[in-house]
């Protein structure tokens, strides 16, 4: 069904206004990137894929460098332009972030991926804007109806679905295209049809990760986060949409940031969410802020459904993933531990929130 | 409520890692430019504001130019460097386009204009993917419904909204803030809550404006949009929404290319439509396309309950839109005819829908 076009996709050359491209992928999976900037004494590209490409000047003052093979997924990338990090002015794919700037680039496989579009029964997204009472501030989220929804009267169990600190509620659709695997998941038959609410992960302004105030401001976003969560976005969930508002029906997930979230939320609130994972956790003081769900270790055993915990190997965060494996082990929780191959990246997370979402609601 | 900050928005300045801002918008609500660009010949910025601003190439091989005033409104531009569009590197918001990349920037006025966000309720905005037995492609729509929607078991008209020939089926919720300003009219008692469509204008794939197939490929376009509309859309959305599926109840107005589909749809299609718009209509040939509609002008006169066409004066299509105007009126067409202030562009655009909103279902 797919040509060997596929494997040479030229991207960013949708009209003829655009003749140069800023990135070429190449029959091996290897990409050139470039970019033109004859004044500059350094120019490199970085992005999910973990590595710093630096970059060489060729004639006209274009920066050229060749990286992979990559795997076949959707990645992010930006320049940096003696120190100063730039869009591509030639790619008009971005990936939603809370800050700074990213585009975008596939790879293909011959095979379609579960994150590509398949011609099978679509899900509707739902973009809301809601005034949250604990935050004071009105806030975004989406939600995903699976196929069929509008069609009948049944309810629906509901996944919670957080992204991480450089995201906003946007970014597991539009780039993590968590529609878009449920779809492909449903028509299989590998997942159960599910609601899939994915909400502003932050509450506070911006600061700068080495800022003193980083940690007070992550823990006062924890807090607010739970609260917004837990008596704003869930009662209007179930107010709006026909789920099924009981624990067993109720999964919470999430990456980086957003795996911290789940897993203290999820873990913290045995009487609401009974399915629990965290995908890459920033897992920082599990022993201080589990302390709630560590008191009656057996009952939690006999009440969760699923705890399930993954990170990549070259992960930054490996290590304290590892603590948490290790943690949960000694004190005997019952709980799957997976590491997989990958960094601290979204084509990690297509592929665990693919493996995570058939376990549920079994 | 605004301070005086508002008058002096720095855009793009998310993050300390983009130090340098593209656009700087000053208190006189003109608008500085820059652009790096040392090798450069020839710089220079243009946008939906309707001018082309040569820019200067200054120190470091940035380049500058300061435009305006420019009207309180939301704006698009991009760069054009020795011919080549480019994006601003700098800039992370971007205009939902069907090919191409501009960017926005936002000039505020001392109050909060119909398209700003404000504290009152906020209706959902929902993104279909739908297989469509008409054009034989998967392809999208966005449908707003209002404040309150979900809460009762009322029944609501449907306005169809359609974009212009550089949009996407996003462009009119993402950048026309379409869902805004009807959550604005609503709150104000001046617009009937209503739902909205936006679906994609597009049925098939672009050619160059210059290509010899253009005119042919507009005319397909139509045809097969109209085909997508009628026996695809409209079903589709009469059975998943709560919709008024009645003459009286349904309003069709579109931009552009969009004014043109709007127009002919509607006027075509008497039994379906009672509301009929355009704007900055790109209507080619409306003596043939209207046929139908001209074949009976008394049943027209008392069926139709607004017939509403807007233009601005400084736009490129005024002169086909005033003949349309000549012809309605000479064929005693009870119609609405509005010259406006503006150029073929989203700033008008959006104060049109706020004017064109508040007269329907009344």
């Amino acid at each position: 069904m797919l040509s060997a076009m596929n494997h040479c996709i030229l991207i960013a050359l949708a009209v003829s206004t655009l003749p140069v491209v800023a990135q070429e992928v190449h029959p091996d999976r290897t990409v050139t990137f470039t970019h033109t900037a004859p004044n500059a004494r350094e120019v490199s590209v970085s992005g999910d894929f973990g590595k710093r490409g630096e970059m060489t000047k060729g004639e006209g003052g274009v920066w050229s460098v060749t990286l992979g093979p990559f795997e076949p997924n959707i990645h992010s990338y930006n320049f940096s332009v003696d120190g100063k990090q730039v869009a591509d002015p030639l790619n008009n794919r971005s990936k939603p972030q809370r800050s700074g700037i990213s585009n975008v680039f596939e790879v293909r496989d011959q095979a379609p991926s579960i994150w590509d579009r398949q011609p099978v029964p679509h899900g509707v997204v739902h973009l809301h804007e809601y005034d949250s009472k604990s935050v004071g501030t009105t806030r975004r989220l989406r939600v995903y109806t699976p196929p069929g929804y509008e069609a009948d009267d049944q309810r629906f169990p509901v996944l919670y679905l957080f992204h991480g600190s450089g995201d906003n509620e946007a970014t597991w659709t539009d780039f993590g295209r968590a529609h878009v695997i449920l779809d492909n998941l449903i028509a299989s038959g590998k997942a159960k049809p599910m609601l899939i609410v994915m909400p502003d992960g932050h509450t506070m302004p911006p600061v700068p990760r080495d800022s003193p105030k980083a940690a007070e401001v992550r823990n006062k976003n924890l807090g607010s986060f739970e609260a917004d969560l837990l008596s704003d976005v869930m009662p209007m969930i179930d107010k709006l949409y026909r789920t099924r508002a009981e624990r067993e029906s109720r999964a919470i997930i999430g990456l980086s940031m957003g795996g911290n979230q789940s897993l203290i939320i999820g873990l913290n609130h045995p009487d609401l969410f009974a399915w629990v994972g965290g995908m890459s956790s920033a897992v920082r003081e599990p022993d201080t802020q589990l302390a709630p769900f560590f008191k009656d270790i057996a009952a939690a055993n006999e009440r969760l459904k699923l705890l399930w915990i993954a990170c990549g190997k070259d992960d930054f965060l490996i290590q304290e993933n590892q603590k948490l494996d290790a943690m949960l082990t000694e004190k005997q929780v019952k709980h799957t531990y997976i590491e997989s191959a990958g960094a601290h990246a979204w084509p990690v997370w297509r592929r665990y929130l693919a493996e995570f979402a058939p376990l549920l609601f079994q």
